[in-house]
């Protein structure tokens, strides 16, 4: 969020905006920060963005770009007009650039990549989307060892390069393979005619173009680097990945398996449109329509022990609701592991672990449930269902909540995929039979 | 993960640390990255741990915890003894001195303080853990905007500051007021005799001491930057908070999030002690048990009706789950909305916008329902009380997913604390309230 003052000055925009003083507004709005006037535009109505955007220059235009999150840069493309976009595109980094582009529908992107002109974000744009070679920028300074570090600090002085881009040179060797960094830091630390040689890190943290863009954030994180080297197959170095950009992944990648455990699409944000946010759930609610019917299955089943004991239908819930949280807990842990690469060989160890986690907690939470059934009913065999029935339910839930994101994740698909809607379906079932099943075995005692 | 070559060198480490020859190990370690040795170090059994960290030299064991994270920090702590920590907290930084320390007993503490003896540490810790004064360091390099580009260079070649914290020059004031910040790519490209004033960056993105360690990291992430500097209520510069500290603390609190909602705590990893995974999950299970009885007490109530038609004990399943699901998609959207910072002045929009979104979604599943219940039991009246209970329970879902997180917000709580405990609890009861309250205004047509 932004700080007071900016808060205040971004309420003076949007009035000075809806007076349609606009002399005023592009003067007010050169003093804020890119990352402040994203806000303010998406803030407006679509007729006054649109207003706003086509007042205000092409380069400030352009900063917004390198300031928007994914889910708002839709938003902010259709404000500008796809007609105006090159000319703002010509503006920005050639991964921003890419990014942009990449939202176009293919016509468009033609269409643009034609009048933008820039032969590097064309490129870009044979790497796969989430790849670190889609993400990655061109614009890195690579230099060979051989040089002294005054060589380097008057070839930086004639370069010039952006200041968030500076931070890491890059030492290849001739055939532009990358040998290691030297960061400004220790160019300037160290004596003019020491050679970069010299001074070079050698420990080399780099991924390849087609690494998941996740994969590389975790790279980022867990060596603390400012920013990640991107090599193709031979080595030879193609770009670097900024920190900027592999935090929003971080950032992305969380919310994407939020949302996805609860059958949400990442691409919903809060402030969707109303029909895209139906399409988007409707979905996952009806394939939990048809799992939510395992469980109706199960106690159809058993339609004639309901009828003979009706309080069972009152525990149901209980124990159904009790190992779907079982469940999802462990299925929380998991996936989370997953995303934070600390599954590795353990997979046997953790699954044996949770479930005996599920039945200790199963067998505290049936004897719980066992004594309330026995106060309010007062029937101790009601008792022992509830008792046997929980635990089972319990251990089997872990089982599940388990094998629910391994199952996902060894198919291909994402181990967050819906996981609460099938962890869900299997933990309901399996609660009603082991409830209603044990039941049917002393029945005749239940009444 | 660690690269290939990294994977086979910890192999090759492990297999010599069965085999006791202790010589080559230390040797190996040594051209580990710290990262990858931290790793090395957890996969070990605790006595095997013990013995590497104690052969290892101090300087390397205090660049692992740089690079350990939170959760893994007290197992490392463990094996190297508190009474040889101080020798090794001499070699990191002032912030990971910190950490460690905080981990400790509070007679720990004070021994290891004093026995480290370093100032800045000692006043690092009167600031809350969570907080921006918590998490930042005393090591940064502020000047004066009056001096030159030539005399800055020759003050760091002299301080040779850290190269990862060494990116940005804070300029303060005669007073220590942050005034802005010249990047290190700036003094390299600026002639020698340029005054720093002229190239600071006066727009200042700092919080204050007292910030929670979320909010900042979201400033990191909201303006690109590498390093969030840190000031007390008078402006004046108190520290720096590295990106690599925020990404963690952006980590942690999406796992966090994720672990709450789940009714988990945030403590547990998937590698905690039994015992303490036990202790950590069981009390929400208990909370879930009473949760999960305001639904068995619905039923209850309408004990006679189920028990007229023991049909609906199949169907209340379903209403129920797809309540949940749908009240379980709201709440995740609302609590990752307020923990990027994106529900500002609209929290009444997006109730409104939620509860359509489940009233549509509720007619579509509730028609579904309607036709599988006619199809299956070829009563139109069922058919009809599935309907109007599945849109009710659907615009109720929406309403409870979003007011609980609202609410725990409200009353100080993490909104994210057992969301789905509570969200589940509520649509349970309401579901089957509307199902069987319906049925029971037209049971004398049901049977």
């Amino acid at each position: 969020m932004a700080d007071e003052s900016a808060v205040e000055l971004l309420a003076d925009a949007k009035s000075l905006i809806r007076a349609g003083e606009w002399g005023k507004v592009v003067a007010l709005v050169a003093s804020l920060h890119p990352a402040d006037l994203v806000d303010l535009s998406l803030d407006l109505e679509e007729s006054e963005r649109r207003e706003l955007l086509d007042r205000l220059p092409t380069d400030i235009v352009g900063e917004m770009f390198g300031f928007v999150e994914d889910d708002e840069l839709r938003e902010l493309i259709r404000s500008v007009g796809v007609e105006d976009l090159p000319a703002v595109l010509e503006e920005v980094d050639d991964n921003v650039a890419v990014d942009v582009i990449q939202q176009l529908e293919p016509d468009e992107r033609e269409e643009t990549l034609a009048a933008l002109d820039r032969e590097e974000v064309a490129d870009l744009m044979q790497f796969r989307e989430e790849s670190a070679g889609g993400l990655m920028s061109r614009g890195f300074v690579a230099l060979n060892e051989g040089i002294t570090v005054q060589q380097a600090i008057d070839y930086l002085r004639v370069l010039r390069p952006p200041a968030d881009r500076a931070y890491y040179l890059y030492i290849v060797d001739n055939e532009k393979r990358l040998q290691g960094t030297v960061s400004i830091r220790d160019l300037l630390v160290s004596a003019p005619r020491t050679t970069l040689g010299e001074i070079t890190q050698r420990d080399i943290h780099a991924v390849n173009t087609q690494t998941d863009q996740e994969e590389a954030a975790r790279t980022l994180q867990r060596y603390n680097l400012l920013a990640v080297p991107v090599v193709d197959d031979e080595g030879r170095l193609e770009g670097v990945m900024a920190a900027e950009d592999l935090i929003d992944v971080l950032q992305e990648e969380a919310t994407e398996d939020m949302y996805r455990m609860a059958g949400l699409d990442e691409e919903e944000a809060l402030g969707a449109p109303f029909r895209r946010s139906i399409r988007l759930r409707l979905p996952w609610l009806l394939v939990n329509v048809f799992a939510a019917f395992a469980g109706a299955i199960v106690v159809g089943l058993f339609h004639s022990t309901v009828e003979k004991a009706v309080v069972l239908a009152a525990f149901m819930p209980v124990v159904a609701n009790q190992s779907g949280v079982t469940g999802y807990q462990t299925s929380t842990i998991v996936v989370r592991a997953l995303a934070l690469g600390e599954i590795r060989g353990n997979a046997q160890r953790v699954l044996a672990r949770e479930m005996l986690i599920g039945l200790a907690n199963g067998i505290v939470v049936g004897l719980l449930l066992a004594t309330i059934g026995l106060v309010v009913t007062g029937n101790e065999t009601l008792a022992g269902i509830l008792l046997v029935s929980m635990t089972l339910a319990s251990v089997v839930a872990t089982l599940v909540g388990q094998l629910v994101p391994l199952a996902l994740r060894a198919l291909g698909a994402d181990p967050a995929l819906a996981s609460s809607i099938f962890v869900t379906m299997a933990t309901d079932a399996m609660s009603f039979l082991f409830l209603l099943g044990t039941a049917s075995l002393v029945i005749g005692r239940l009444d």
